[in-house]
C-alpha cells in the first residue's frame, strides 16, 4: 500500500490568452517536473462536479472527497466559520457576518466599518450572547470579516440575507424563506439589533470615533448554512487523512470531514505562500497519514486578478516546488489537479474541466507529456469528482474488492 | 453575457460506408465552415441519454434540453397531439391514432385507410365526444394520422395498443398493463367501438366509398402517453427559450417546456427544408431569445432512407448554411451535434455516439480541425444529454456559480 498525496492548483484551469500567444497559463508555463510526472503516468481531463458546473471552491472541494455538493452544501456560512477555527456542530446554523458601520437609522455607511483590521477579537467576544435560548458564537476573521454560528433547536437557514449590498441603503429585515426558518429569521433580527446595542458605545468603536475612523458598530450576516452531517472521512475510507492548505473555508471544509489540518510555516492561502514548504510537509506528513490533501491557492487568486503572466510564473514556481515528489513515487500515488477553473480572462470560476494526472510507481503511462487543458485531452482520463478518491484508492492497492 | 444557438443535425451520428470509401457520411463531406468552427472551439463525443442507449428524437431532445427521460417520457403520444397544436394538459392521456378501413367483423382491410389525404380533419371532430366523464380529443395529422387525447380523472397510460400492425387481422382489444389502466382501456375499447358507428357512414367516408376509395370508418390507438409537467425551460435556467424545428414531434416537445415555437419560411421537416431560412432565424432570434435550439431533420431523413451519398449532399448544405455563424461568435455560443445516430448501414436510430463541438470567443481550442465521428475522438469533450445545458450556460457566462 502506498500513500496519497492529492494536490489541488486552486483555479487551475484556464482559457487561451493573447498576451500569451494565445496559450494558457499552464500552456505558456515552464514545467519540466509537471510534464515528467505526466510522462510517468495517466493524464486526462477533470470535471469537479460536472461538465459546464461553476463550482465554488467548497462544493469542488466536498466532490473532490467523495461528498455529493448537491445533498451536503447548504450555504457558504458552516465551511467560513469552520476555517476560522469555530467549534461547530452538525445542525448549527452558520453565516458569513462583516462588521459594518451604520447611522442610528440602520443605513448602512460602510459595509466593511472602514476595513478595520485590529479590535474585531474584543467586539466579536461582546456578541457571545443567547437569545430565546440559542446560543450565537462570533469569531472575527481577516479584517472585517467574521463567522457567525447560531445553535439551538428549531433553527433553520432558509432565511434571507440582510446586508443590502450596498451603502446608503438600510439594513435588511431577515425573512422566512420557508415555514420552519420564521424562527431564525426572528432571532436573526433580534441580533442584528442587539449588536447595534453592544457595539455603538464598545470601547474600541470609542476609541476607533476619537482616531476618526468608522465604528464597527453592527454586524451583517449573510449566506446562511446549517451544519451538515459529513460521514468521516477517515472511516469512509479506511485511511487517516489530513490537509495542507492555506485558506479558512478549505481547512474548515476538512475538519468537518473529520481530516486532521496540518500547519505549515510560511502558509498564506496568497500569491507569496511557501510552496516548497507545502510539498516538503505532505511527504513528511506520509509517515503519520495515509491521505493529504495540498492546496495552492496562489493560482486562483492570479485567475481572480486576471494577470495571466503571475499565474504562469505561479505555475513555474509550483513546478520547483513539487520536485521532491519525483523520487517518492515508490511510496507515494500522487494526482495533481484543481479545484476549477479560473480563467483570467473571466477573473471568476467557470465550468470548464481541468487537466489531470495520476502517477505512481508501476502505473500504466498514456504517452503524453505535456500536462496542459489541451495536451491531456489525448490522455486516459475523464472524470469527475466523485471518482478521485476512488483511482487513488486504486493506485495506492488501497481499493476494496467489490465482489469477488 | 452571450446567446445560445444549439444546431442540432438529427441523426447525424453514422457508421463505415463502403461506397464512401469506408468513411461515414460526415467524414466523407466537404465541411470547410464546420471544420473552421470545430478548429476555433473545443470538440468530442456525445452521448445523447449515455452510452449505447438508442434514443428516439423524443427523449433525446429531452435530455438534451436537462430532462431526464427516464422521468418524463411515457410514450410518444404526448409529443405527437403537441405537435398537432393540440392543447394538452399535466396529466392528460395521449395516443397516436391513425385513420384504419375495417369490416363489419372489425378485421382492418389497411391500416392507412388507402393513405387518406382529404377529409380527415371532418372526421377527427366527428371523434369529439365524451365517454364515461372523459374528455375525447381527436385532432388529424399528416394523411391518415392523428393525434387522440383522454382527459379525465383516474386514466392511465399502462395500456395496450390496439393496432394489430397486420392487415388481415382484428383489431385487438386494448388490455390494461397494471391495475390502475383498466379504466382507461375499457374507455378506448368503447371509443374505437364508437369509432366505427360514428365514421361509418360519415359523409366524407360515403364520398369515398362512391370513388371507389378505402373508408375511413374507424381510428386505431398506440403509444398511450400521460403528458408530463415538465419545470419550465425559462425558469430552470434563468433564460428565454425558443425552438427553430420542422416536424410537429419536436416542437410539441419544446411547446411542453414552454419554450416558443419560432416559424420560418420554408422549414419542411424533410430534405427540402430551407436551412439558410433556419440559420438566419436563428440568428436573429437572438434579439429576443437567450437560448435557441434548431433542429434539422434532413440528415436523419437520408439515414432512415439508407442514402449515404444524399446524407452527405445534405450535410455539405448544412456547411454551406452555417457559414454566418462564423460571424457572430463575439455574440454567440454554438454549439452543434447530434440528436442520436442514423447510421445508413442500418436506416434507423443507433446509440453509437455522436460528434460534438461548441465554440465562442474566447473558448479553449483543443486542436481538432476535423468535425467526425472518428477525429472528434480526440478532442476535451465527453458529454452526455444532461450536460449540453450546463456546458451551454458556462460558455455564454450564464452559469451561476455553485458554492464559494
Amino acid at each position: 500500500m502506498k500513500k496519497i498525496i492529492l494536490l489541488i492548483l486552486d483555479g487551475l484551469g484556464d482559457r487561451p490568452l493573447d498576451y500569451l500567444g494565445g496559450k494558457t497559463p499552464l500552456q505558456a508555463a515552464k514545467k519540466k517536473n509537471i510534464n515528467r510526472l505526466a510522462s510517468m503516468g495517466m493524464v486526462g481531463l477533470f470535471d469537479p462536479i460536472s461538465p459546464g458546473i461553476r463550482p465554488g471552491s467548497d462544493t469542488a472541494h466536498l466532490s473532490i472527497l467523495g461528498y455529493d455538493p448537491f445533498k451536503v452544501y447548504t450555504g457558504r456560512g458552516p465551511f467560513e466559520a469552520l476555517g476560522l477555527g469555530m467549534d461547530l456542530r452538525p445542525g448549527d446554523i452558520a453565516f458569513r457576518g462583516n462588521f459594518a458601520t451604520v447611522d442610528s437609522n440602520m443605513v448602512v455607511l460602510d459595509r466593511r466599518a472602514g476595513r478595520i483590521d485590529k479590535g474585531t477579537d474584543e467586539l466579536a467576544k461582546a456578541l457571545n450572547i443567547v437569545i430565546d435560548g440559542v446560543e450565537i458564537m462570533v469569531k472575527e476573521g481577516v479584517e472585517h470579516r467574521a463567522g457567525v454560528v447560531f445553535r439551538g433547536a428549531g433553527l433553520s437557514p432558509n432565511v434571507t440575507d440582510v446586508d443590502p449590498h450596498e451603502e446608503g441603503k438600510s439594513i435588511l429585515k431577515a425573512r422566512a424563506l420557508t415555514e420552519d426558518g420564521k424562527k431564525t429569521a426572528d432571532i436573526i433580527n433580534k441580533f442584528i439589533s442587539k449588536s447595534y446595542e453592544i457595539l455603538e458605545n464598545h470601547p474600541v468603536n470609542k476609541q476607533r470615533k476619537k482616531e476618526g475612523k468608522m465604528p464597527a458598530n453592527i454586524i451583517m450576516l449573510r449566506g446562511a448554512g446549517i451544519v451538515p452531517e459529513l460521514e468521516g472521512f477517515n472511516k469512509k475510507y479506511g485511511m487517516k487523512g489530513a490537509c495542507i492548505v492555506g485558506v479558512p473555508l478549505l481547512s474548515g471544509l476538512c475538519k468537518l470531514a473529520g481530516m486532521d489540518v496540518i500547519k505549515v510555516p510560511g502558509v498564506t492561502g496568497t500569491v507569496n505562500t511557501n510552496m516548497e514548504n507545502k510539498i516538503r510537509y505532505a511527504i513528511e506528513a506520509t509517515r503519520d497519514y495515509d491521505f493529504i490533501l495540498v492546496n495552492i491557492k496562489a493560482t486562483d487568486v492570479a485567475g481572480h486578478d486576471g494577470n495571466g503572466k503571475l499565474k504562469k510564473e505561479i505555475i513555474e514556481r509550483v513546478d520547483s516546488a513539487i520536485e521532491p515528489f519525483l523520487d517518492n513515487l515508490d511510496k507515494i500515488t500522487l494526482m495533481i489537479t484543481g479545484d476549477h477553473s479560473t480563467p483570467c480572462s473571466v477573473k471568476d470560476h467557470t465550468g470548464d474541466p481541468l487537466p489531470v494526472l495520476v502517477v505512481t510507481e508501476g502505473i500504466r503511462r498514456d504517452g503524453i507529456d505535456e500536462f496542459d487543458e489541451v495536451s491531456v485531452s489525448r490522455g486516459s482520463l475523464r472524470i469527475r469528482g466523485h471518482d478521485v478518491i476512488n483511482i487513488l484508492l486504486n493506485y495506492s492497492d488501497r481499493a476494496e474488492k467489490f465482489g469477488a
